[in-house]
Order: structure tokens, then C-alpha cells, then sequence
């Protein structure tokens, strides 16, 4: 079928692609001209029969809400409006509320798979009407991965859904990275074990921890042994926090998801403000001296 | 090759139909004499021609312990005990040293694969001299699943590494269930999402969450829609503990890990004598009802 | 001075005693004609004599906003509306602006204390302007404990920081009371300790870890021993998610406070939907019974 | 009463003062020979009286367990000693069969009050024998803070109890630390509040949250103010690990404790190998700067 792609950055340029290997005919905009396939919004618009389908994948927030906005007054009643980003579910609403009054339907999709989705497909998470699902399906259908539908695909919920379930995914993906980088750190750490890349690698068969994000961290490793090209500034994308934040409005517990967010937050930290505190906590009870690179003892304190 | 098993149950059980299959002569022994091969210990040994290879596969602790000193009594030099089981890795260096003294070699051997590894293939992590590695890996070969050696087989070490990485796999593997189940419970709580299943399900191909432990979720819910049959009392069996006692033995930060242990040491408990003493300090200063159940307010307090 | 009161509920009735002791003229107002003083807010507003004070100290959230709302119409130019109750510090502003329509004055006030304050003076962090704050100041000087001011009142910043500051006394309060329950419930379950209650006491005095609060878990254990008369149910009012929530928006790790928050909701679920997952994973991967009491072993598998 | 003391460091020179203050003869024993009033530990024991008290405050670990035994061969029947060092619970046991093939006694003490307990006394936490704790009693009541003999002192239970209330003292004051220092780090993180010394001050009287170490801080913050003088990283001297530790062995959880210990743990990394797997992997997967300063969005991945 025919799309309008907005966005082309890594993640939109390869969705093209896939999505014309599939047979479909993809006219994509970018500010970026060296990538676009029209000169803006409106001509890009121009060129789409109606009714018109018109993917998103802009950065999420401020960007998608103006770009939503302005596909608002360029389409017309029956068009279909798909926001892919990783915006935050709370935008969703308004989104589609504001579409509707030009009689825009607006779907949400949750898109997973990073740099690797071209290849091998992305998993789709979509919240919204059904009646506009089932229009966008054979653009869902080419870009999920090959295969059984609901292995890459769900149809999660009302509109929202969608990036809900995105959120959690990253929330999750968040604990499942610190897990593995927490043994990775204790196989690296204990004499015991002299081949720390070879161990994880024996996992990537048969075990019960073997996935994918563990291929690709014995990759990593292959890549840049030691890790010893890397920093450990973690950046985050927003995703953790907003689940850490759902999970505090839900009252469920959440405390690996938590962690591994925190774990990013402290990596950022040349000197944490909390650590001078205990610092100088131990300094005026104990005596400790506060650089002091040996445990002490016997002092009748921690 | 020709290999004496102790110990059929569920693992043994499955890892001699294996071998079996992969045409390796196997004597086994179990206490149960309906799956048991030989008579006795030193009946199962007399069935095995010199060099013998005797692979232990009985509950770890003091069983496992008892069973090696019994082999060490009645194996001779140039024979092999591996240790296959869940033992802590600090009991290696003793079973080997007590081995030692008859001349008998000492493997440790980390295996994963559940109940599916009869069908997938174990993941192994092997610890001792490699002399004796090199004399069991047909064996090693057969159980791990096919293809590279290297994806489902790992010398990682001396004496003791096989454990000491089993270990930390379990570790891990603790910590991811807890990300996903952390997840599964914000997807149930969120009304935006009204098809949890269908969501886990989409996220097995093609998302970077994608693992075999999500497969098994969701084939979880899909035997058992919303864990109706199932309690949140959950056991562990001991590698986890030891993997917060190293990390903590070797300064390595793991709250990922050690949070997803106390999940469980919390989901055995019907009453928290911790939450006791909380809930009556939020009583003693604030006045707060014990058990009331919704939220105060206005109070001045927590 | 004199000084409306608004809400003369646990902490309203008790702040209403402490000031008239101390010579003030309060009118207080509540809807309990019991313990009122007046027939309606605009009966209590009637009373007072311009410029005004109206100390508002009701639940938090829409009946504090409607109480502001409410002083807006009834006040004058030069009046002054303190919220003491424990509002969010994100109401606050909007509370400002919506009495300076009207010319009236807003200070947001924490109050720490609980049902002892009355005794023993509350402690104050105010947020607003300095002028209001000096006009309130006989009555602040009044509620927080005698001694020097700093040692129990602060003016914390502009509109908004005294709630603020208050949210984040109750975080650390999770946090505190925490780890005290956590410490009771090791010494509970160590045999080695045959009195725990006697050790809590004799740490009041001299130790590091001296506190009121664990002059009150002391308290607590000699009027019910062993807590056997609570459960461990224990409800939250809502800062320490707010500090969560805040420590998440300025990238602040924290470990302990969300530890705390998690612990409390656990403490109120009667079977997790994550532990039930856990579990679930358990069954699939190890053929683990799913209640079984005693710990597993020699399965190769958690 | 007359004691050897043997161990003039910070808390042992501290002690001494404290006891000759209120009478004692104290006949100290150090290796540095300007603080020692004795040549060696047998010119110690030799200026003794039987039946002798020694009250051994030296380092934790092995100086303890030596001193301990070298007193086990100069002291005889019916000489009592006391360890009032760090030592850990599990070491008592020990020391006591040991010294008890003497027929010499032996109560362990876990002290807390740092460099303050000269002035203010020493909270005491005892294990062992009725008949030596009376014995000793006249030391404990001049050590402990003037008052009620339970409020600074109690007998927890039989040998090793001491030690054991000791290091889950500690444990909680982990938490207590971390649990102010997030608290601290979110009040400087946040532009609403403007003077985060002078609410930690005005929590220090009437509030919830008072305590002997939030009085500390404040004055650390006064001595230093933002702490500009000190660094975050924080070493630690053993018993926050044993707590873990024990929380483990009795399945007790302890989310709090750990995450403050792993803080530090945390804190004296310069770069995290645990951080710089979480960065490879985020790198693989989604193709992100590993270094990159601003959040990533629309990527479709975290």
C-alpha cells in the first residue's frame, strides 16, 4: 500500500527500506533533503491518494505533537495519522483528540528492534481503533518479522496501548541489561573464572538466560575486548523513568526496574552529592578519615 | 564413551536419554532401583573399565560431598569424578584435593537447561585441568546443544569455575525473571492495556527483550491465563544467596540481582515482621489506624 | 495573633491547643460542629479582623484546592492563606496565583511532628515570600519547638518549598523507618539475640543510630511485644511517592527511599502477580513444584 | 574496678580517658609505646590482679584473634576477656572454647558512640555468661551513658550476641546514612528549595526525622558547607556486608541495607564494568553514541 513516512533518522530510513522491499511505495519527508522524497509536509501529503496513511517517527515530545499538528490541518476526514516514536502514552490522547476534530483517526505504535529491525523485523505494540489497525496492517504485516503475526505484532489496546506497552517493554529491557551486567561485572571481578567472554558466550545456546540482548553483549565483547574502548556513562531515553513512574502510580513493586534506572542516573555522577554525605557522616562520628583508601576497624564504628 | 551416572532424577534422568541417543554406553545409578542401572555404588563402578569417567548428578551440599568421598574410596588413580550438580563452587577445591589423593581427577561442571535440555542441549561451564576436560568432551559434546562448541560449552576455568559461572548465571537468570515478572505486573495493573498476553507474546520475535525465559511466559499464561493456578510464593535454591555473598565478597555492586532474591525471600513471608515494625512506628507518631486502608491525608505525616 | 484554622482533625485540633497556650486568638473552623468554633468559612472569616491569616489544615488535593478557592472569594487584598496540610508542592503555585487574583498572600508550610507535636512543637519549612513570612512568624514561633527558631523552622525558598521540603522529610522517613525494620526483623530472626527489644533500647542512647524514631519502635515493642497485635499491612500517604517521583525528574539515584516506597507496596498485596510469574517461570524451565516448601537442588536450575 | 586494656588507638585511648574519669584503675597496653602503660602484654597482665579483666579493643580479624590467644596463655582460671572490638559474631564462638581450655571467660561487647562516646558514653551490646557480664558490670556502667542502665546498655544474649547486635546496629546505620544522603542530594538538586542546610537544620528539633546523625550532618554541612571539601567516595569497614550477609542466611529481606552498602560500593568505582556492558549493549542494539550527552529519542529504543 501507499505511505507517508515522516522522519527519516535512523530508525525511519530503514523502515523505508523494508517497507519498499515489501512491495509498498513509501514517500517519505525529512528535513534532512539528502534523504526526503518531498520538498515538506504538505508536499508530501500532495503526493498520497486518499484516504492517506502517514507514519511518524520523529522524536518524541515536542517534535511529535507539532508534526501531529500539522498533519492535522494538511489531511482530510477518513486519513489515518500513525505516531511510531517513543513518545510517552500520555501524549497519545491529546494526539488523537485533536486529530479528531478534523475526522483524523490516529493510531500509537510501540516499535521495537533497534539498528537490527531492517533485517530482521521489528516488533510492533499498537493502541487505537480496530477499524484503522486492520487499514494498516499490510504495512504492520512488512514490517513485523516474518512469521507468525502475533510473534511481532499486538493490537494492545484503545488508543495509548500502544506506547504503554513500548514503555514497559524498555522498562523491563532496562532490569534485563543491569541483570547481565551485574554477572558480567562479578565473572569479571572473581579470580575463579579466567574466561569471562567464553562463559557468557556457552550461554548463548541451551541456558536458561540465553536471549538476545546476551548475544549481543558477547558481541560487544568480541568487538572491543575488556570493554575497554566503552565508558560506563549510561545515558537513558526516557522510557525507564516513565515506567519507574507508572509502577509508583500502579503501587507495584518495582525494585529491579528502579535499580537498573538508578544504576544509569549514579553512572552519570563524577561525585555523587549523597556519597559526600555518608562521607562526611562518617567523618564526624567516626573519626574515619575521609579519603582513606583501607577498611578500618576496630573503631567501633562504619 | 562409556560414563557411570550417579543420581536419576529429573536432570540425570533426562541427560542419560541424551547420551543414549548420542550412543555413548551409560551406567547409572540411583537409589531408585526402578531407573537405577546397578546395584550399588561400587557395583556401577564394577561395571566400568579403567580409565573410569563417574559424572555426579545428586543434590548439592552434604549428598554430593558424601557421594564423591564414597567414589574417591572406590575409583583409582587416573579415574574422573565431574561434578554436575548445583554445588557451591567452595566445595570444589575439597572434593578435588580429597580425589587427589587416590589419583583420581576432578571436574566441576556448571549445567543449565531445565527440563528442556534433554531436547535443546545443556549449557556447560566446566572447571579443573584440561587434560581431563579434553578426556570427557565427548561427552561435554553430546549434552550441549548442537553446533559451535562454543555457544553451549565453556572451560572457564581451575577448579571451581564451572560452578562459579553456573552460579552467576543463576544470578542473572534471577534477576531477568524478576524484570519481566516486574513488567507482566505493571501490564496487568495498567488499564491502557487490556491484552498482556498478546503484548508478551509480540515481544518474542524481533523486540530486544526477545529470550527463551519470555517464551516460556508466555507459554506460561498460555496454559494458565492470568496465573490463576499459581501463588507468588516462590523458593529459591541457593545460587542466588551466593551470588549477592560474592558480589558483596568482591565489591560489586548488585541491587539488580539482590533485589530480585529479597522479592522472593518476601514472597514466602504472611507477615513481615519488618512491615510489623513500620506499621507501628507510622502508628506511634502519626496515629495512623493500623490497618486502615485507604490513604491519609492532612495528617502531617507519613 | 489571631488566626483562622480551617480542618480540626487530628493535627488542626492539637496546632489550634499548642497556639492558644501560647496566647493566640484562634477561630478555627471545621465541619464537625463539635469541635468548631464557627458555623461556615465565611462565619470564621466574619470573625477576623483584617489583615487576615486562615491557616488551612485539610486533606491534601482537591479539598485543599477547594478550600483555597473558597478563602479567594471570602478574603481581601493583604490577607494571607497558609496551606499547612501536606499538599504536593506542584498545587502551590496555582493556589498563589489563584489568591493573588484577589490580592491575598499564600505561604505553603510542612509540618513534621505528628500527634506529638502538640507537646512537643512541630517543625516548620515554609515556602513563599518574606514579607507573609514575617507576618506569620508569632504563630510559627509558636508551633515549633522552644529553643532556638533555625532548630525547627526554616524558610525554605519561594512558593512551593516548604512542601517540597516536607516531601522530602517523609522520603527520607520511608527510608529510615526501613532500615530500622529491616534491622528488628534480623535481630528478630537470629537466635543468637535472645532480646531484641532489650537491644533496640539500649541504643537509644550513646549509638549512632539514636533517633526519635527508634525511641518510638521501642515504645511500640513495650506496649505490644513481638507486634503481635499489627499486621504488616502498611499503607503510604503519598510523599514518598512524590519523592520517588521527584528523585526520577532530577536524575537523583535513590536506592533506599524507593526500596522503602516498593517494600510498603508489597507489604499490601496478598499474592503478586510478579511473584506469580517468577513461580511460573519456575515450573516451566525446571519442572520446580510450584508450592513446594524446600528448596530444590541438584535440578541445575533456580 | 582494675582492667587491662590493651589497644590505645582511637576508641580504645577514648575509653581509657573515660573509665580513669570515673575511677578505674586502667593499666593499657599498646604497641605504640607513648600512648602504652606497659612494656608488653605480659608486663600487662603481670601489673593485674586475679582475677583480671582485659578489655581487648584492637583491630577486627586476625590482630583480635591473636591478642585474644597470647592472652589465653598469660591469663588464668577465672580471668575474664572481653573483645569490645569490631569483630565479627562468627569469630566468638571461637575465642571463647579457646580461651575456655584455660578456664578463662569471655564476653564480647559491640561499642558504638565514635569519637563522641568519650563525652557522651558508649552504647553497649554484650553477649556471654551471667556470672562474668556482672562481674564486668561496674566497667559497662561507667562506659555506657549516664541514666538508665538499659538505655545504653543491654546483655543481648549468650557469646557472640554482642557482636552480633553490633553488626546489625551497623547494618541499620547504613541505611540511616543513605537514606539522609538522598534525601540531602534531591533538597541540592532541586531549584524550589534555596537553602537545603537550613531545612536539614530545621529538622534537627520537633520533626520525625530527628536524630544523632541528622545532627551531624547538619554540622558537617556547617563545617563544609555543599560538602565542597569532601568526596563521595565512601569506604566501609565489613559489618554492612556481614548484614547482608546474615539477611541472606535468614532469608530476611533487606532491600534497604544492601542498596546502601552497594552505594558505596558503587561509589569507589572510577568507571563501572557492570555500566560499561549496560553502554556496549545499548550501543549494539539501538546504535547509540556511547558517549552521546543528550537523552536519545524516536529511536525506537532505549
Amino acid at each position: 500500500m501507499q505511505l507517508g513516512l515522516v522522519g527519516l533518522g535512523k530508525m525511519g530510513f530503514n523502515m523505508r527500506e523494508r517497507l519498499r522491499a515489501a512491495g509498498h511505495e513509501v514517500i517519505g519527508y525529512d528535513r534532512n533533503a539528502e534523504v526526503s522524497d518531498s520538498e515538506s509536509l504538505a508536499d508530501m501529503v500532495g503526493k498520497l491518494a486518499a484516504p492517506r496513511t502517514v507514519w511518524v517517527m520523529v522524536p518524541a515530545g515536542q517534535v511529535t505533537r507539532t508534526v501531529v499538528a500539522e498533519l492535522g490541518d494538511l489531511l482530510d476526514t477518513d486519513d489515518l495519522v500513525i505516531d511510531g516514536g517513543n513518545s510517552r502514552y500520555t501524549d497519545d490522547r491529546g494526539n488523537a483528540d485533536l486529530l479528531a476534530t478534523s475526522g483524523v483517526g490516529y493510531l500509537d505504535v510501540g516499535v521495537s528492534g533497534g539498528v537490527w529491525g531492517r533485517e530482521n523485523g521489528y516488533g510492533l505494540m499498537v493502541g487505537g481503533d480496530e477499524k484503522f489497525v486492520e487499514r494498516a496492517m499490510p504495512i504492520f504485516d512488512s514490517l513485523r518479522p516474518e512469521g507468525d503475526r502475533e510473534e511481532g505484532f499486538v493490537h494492545a489496546g484503545a488508543t495509548g496501548a500502544g506506547h504503554y506497552a513500548k514503555m514497559v517493554h524498555n522498562g523491563i529491557e532496562y532490569g534485563l541489561m543491569q541483570a547481565y551486567a551485574e554477572g558480567y561485572e562479578l565473572l569479571a571481578a572473581a579470580s575463579e573464572v579466567t574466561d569471562e567472554r567464553g562463559v557468557l558466550k556457552a550461554w548463548t545456546r541451551g541456558t536458561v538466560v540465553r536471549s538476545w540482548l546476551l548475544d549481543l553483549l558477547v558481541k560487544a565483547l568480541d568487538e572491543d575486548p575488556g570493554l575497554s574502548q566503552i565508558s560506563g556513562y549510561v545515558e537513558d531515553s526516557g522510557e525507564g523513568r516513565w515506567t519507574v513512574e507508572e509502577a509508583v502510580r500502579h503501587s507495584v513493586p518495582a525494585p529491579v526496574i528502579s535499580a537498573a534506572l538508578f544504576a544509569r542516573f549514579a553512572s552519570r555522577q563524577d561525585d555523587s552529592p549523597a556519597m559526600k554525605a555518608v562521607s562526611a557522616l562518617r567523618n564526624q562520628f567516626g573519626g574515619h578519615a575521609v579519603h582513606k583508601a583501607g577498611p578500618t576497624s576496630g573503631s567501633g564504628e562504619t
